[in-house]
């Protein structure tokens, strides 16, 4: 996995966290000023960084973006905004770019000031680090994970005019075991050429598609945030309409797949879920229904258990706001009829059952009479593990 | 405990159930026609019960409620409401009432049909045990109960102008291990003179600070009912403003009993807390953040965890749609300042959570600077237990 031209990395172990070795420190750096847009929580209680950094952007002379884990710099006041901009003032003193022109994520414990003795020495480190090769993504990848299992990389190439254009992202989170919060961190670049706009365009239908429809337990963290970088440097032309398609599709692309892995990366979870509801009227419907039956704790308590329990599922729907009656659910799990026109289909239970015990992953679908929008949303199921897991961590 | 005058009760095991011993048929008769009102679950997918009994309230002519448990005639279609005016039908040719004075609930397996045949013998066996003592209420009460593991009923008498009047109720829940969904059912009594559109106010205030104040997974059920009944059987003349008000603190308390009583037996949960959220511009606001921090799944397992993790409740109450920031939260847990000024307070944490490990209650308060609107809301935590029981649980 490589990086898009003119983009370099670097991860390393600065000393934040407890364990001296374990990386904690992030840097992503174009070599020319580019486009970029960001993506943040919704959540009112937010991190300083994510404070600093929605100031930044949509812009079009970013450079870089400094992450650090072990460490959310979230509930820490004035002092917290300030130890922000301190750190990208660090990386642009290093890098001899502008203090705005740098973006910054933390992730780790909330309500304890930054610590700023190891991330003073750990930013000349990084700079002096930075690489293009696929070690420097990968350690980039490192740097930012909290109590993720593996680092979560992917990419797209798209062929435009003769010319290839990169999409490298990484990312963060593995929800289930998180500190305090599942927060969740990416980074997405490419070296098509786009502006800032562009950039921000982008990169909303992106997240709707990917990060917007993952959930494990529907609790919005303080530091939730995700950047899109564009520099150019493929050298390709002005992309036309049918190329910017195409872009859009491997932007999404990327982004379905880190997302779909944070959700795979789910401690303690036994199943990846996938949830498609169909025939909605409007998006924002589909939406809700799939949000809601992923965040339903007794359907996902009934996956754990095997159990194809049609009455959760179609009862969840019915407790949405949109509006519907019992005939008008078709649910299918594993491709099976279970449910339709008001009453559960004939089918054989027990394979069913067998069916989801056997394979990690499931697939609800949910079809609506309504229209033809269409949502796909990924989730875990709720096992005695995931509650171990959370139970056990204490601040 | 005690029914109101006029009132008599009856509750036996009819067949529905496997275990034919179990409970599984209630019936509560008002000897004289009576006003009142029913509040229904707001899920659009919902049992033949709620539809057919929702026609015929409020009334004032009204004169028995027939519940069943082991079967929720839910996701039943045509058949279901036939089945549902069917029972209400036998109850009204043994009374020699009217069809459309009887009331009906039934809570259980959903999808399935009803079974008539325990059911036509059981209803003429009930009413033949009907009777006016502790022993009739508290066998009303048992059956209607699904996975409780005890009969819920409370009770308050109210003097005024020198006349006693009760208010009894009965319900049943237990939500954690609900077989398909959490089930909420309850029968309030009194033998207040009301008339109709009395009773349904009254009951509406009763249960916006009572059984709406009560989740603990936030499903809500296919089948969730509760009535009021008021015969005046008490004597009392009609009753003043003051006494009125006297009477409604008795209905918001039996009810409000009644749903915490509920979250207590709650199978799987090792703690019972109670959210207050105070200082809110709109009672809504306050409802909505009681609503959030008792949902929330990183609450609930820290709560089992014994941890007094102010990060995740802060966090819940910034993801709501009430505008604030972290400096406007005010956080208590058992009495203890814990998070004030946008950070952290100073605390034992060690004591805190020594405090929780060692108590089944639990007070989370969270404080607002916006207004004067109180919510007081109940929820139980999540807990390893709870996964294993709504998991293993098959339909």
């Amino acid at each position: 996995m490589i990086l898009p031209q003119g983009f370099r990395s670097a991860g390393l172990a600065c000393g934040i966290k407890e364990k001296k070795t374990t990386f904690d420190l992030s840097l992503f750096v174009s070599d020319v000023p580019c486009a970029g847009a960001g993506v943040f929580t919704k959540n009112q209680v937010c991190g300083a960084p994510v404070k600093v950094s929605r100031e930044r952007v949509p812009g079009d002379s970013l450079r870089a973006v400094v992450i650090n884990s072990g460490n959310a710099n979230a509930c820490t006041g004035e002092r917290g905004i300030e130890d922000a901009k301190w750190m990208t003032g660090l990386v642009a003193d290093g890098l001899a770019v502008a203090a705005e022109d740098v973006l910054v994520c933390s992730t780790g414990i909330i309500g304890r000031f930054l610590p700023r003795t190891p991330i003073e020495a750990g930013i000349p480190a990084a700079i002096e680090q930075l690489g293009a090769d696929s070690e420097a993504f990968l350690n980039a990848a490192r740097g930012m994970m909290t109590t993720d299992t593996v680092p979560k990389q992917a990419m797209r190439v798209v062929n435009v005019g003769g010319q290839e254009i990169r999409v490298s992202g990484v990312a963060k989170g593995a929800a289930m075991i998180a500190p305090n919060m599942a927060t969740m961190l990416s980074v997405i670049m490419t070296d098509a050429p786009l502006d800032a706009a562009q950039t921000d365009q982008m990169l909303r239908h992106a997240v709707d598609r990917s990060f917007n429809c993952v959930s494990v337990e529907g609790h919005t963290s303080t530091s939730d945030t995700v950047f899109l970088l564009a520099n150019g440097a493929s050298g390709a032309e002005a992309l036309s309409e049918a190329e910017l398609g195409q872009l859009q599709t491997a932007l999404d692309e990327v982004a379905m797949e880190l997302g779909q892995a944070i959700i795979r990366d789910a401690e303690g979870a036994d199943h990846f879920v996938t949830i498609e509801v169909s025939g909605a009227a409007e998006r924002a419907d589909a939406m809700e229904i799939a949000r809601t039956i992923a965040n339903d704790a007794l359907v996902k308590t009934a996956i754990a258990g095997s159990d194809p329990n049609w009455g959760r599922i179609v009862s969840a729907t019915g407790r949405t706001s949109v509006k519907l009656n019992e005939r008008d659910i078709v649910l299918h799990i594993n491709g099976t009829l279970i449910y339709t026109e008001g009453r559960p289909a004939e089918y054989n239970e027990q394979a069913i059952s067998d069916g989801i015990q056997q394979n990690r992953d499931v697939l609800i679908q949910i079809q609506l009479p309504f229209g033809e929008e269409t949502v796909v949303f990924w989730t875990s199921d709720l096992t005695q593990e995931y509650v171990r897991l959370n139970s056990e961590y204490t601040t």
